[in-house]
């Protein structure tokens, strides 16, 4: 079983849970940790920590972060150095389609290496609408 | 000014907005509409109309949708169509890095285009730590 912990700042990491949970399912081997106790940079780094030893019975976790370099993600970074925890991975930039086929690809068995090639195509569902071109733009030849 | 509405499934919006104001700090002319209500997918069109005209001293307002496709986006698009609003632009996918910057884009006074362009830009920062070498599979040579 790969474990998940999605963490981030406020209550983002509850909130994409919530979401992702409503569409692909409720999931088991799953801790969503929030930083929010900010007088406490380290109180993060706790959570992450009890999240790890909860899902002790899984080969590999996976912790998904809400942004490059904040504290969520820096705490995660600095607990699997501290660990010396090869089996713990770190995905940054999260957004909701990514959790969705995370989320999925573990209900189908996938590889850790499938699970870790997600971000690279959960960009491509990131955009803007296009607006279709004004009435009054169009010309008449 | 240019007006912001942040969308999402259960509690997504509400969640990556208390991230990103965290980071950014508090935003004048910005709604969170959570889809909370699922027995009437209606209610979230009638949540999004509402601030709209919330917003409606902006010239321009961007919404921030957490899914391509999802209810939150889909009746984001038909309200757009339904009031034939031409300054109502539509973003999808977004991640914390892509609201903290359109946050900061707006305080400092970007254009509606330069708002516009930075989910192309927000898909650089995501993606996944990647493993150093194990001190094992080093070769002396």
């Amino acid at each position: 079983m790969i474990g998940y912990i999605v963490t981030g700042h406020a209550q983002f990491a509850t909130g994409v849970t919530s979401a992702a949970e409503l569409i692909a399912g409720k999931q088991d081997h799953l801790v969503a940790c929030n930083f929010d106790d900010f007088s406490n940079a380290d109180s993060i780094y706790y959570k992450l920590q009890d999240a790890v030893n909860e899902l002790s019975d899984c080969e590999e976790i996976v912790v998904f972060c809400d942004l490059l370099s904040g504290s969520p993600y820096n705490k995660a970074i600095q607990l699997k150095v501290d660990t010396g925890n090869t089996h713990m991975h770190i995905v940054y930039g999260i957004n909701l389609a990514l959790l969705i086929e995370a989320f999925t690809a573990r209900g189908n068995d996938s590889s850790l290496e499938e699970i870790l090639a997600i971000p690279d195509m959960a960009k491509f569902f990131m955009g803007v609408v296009a607006d279709a071109p004004a009435a009054d733009e169009d010309d008449d030849f």
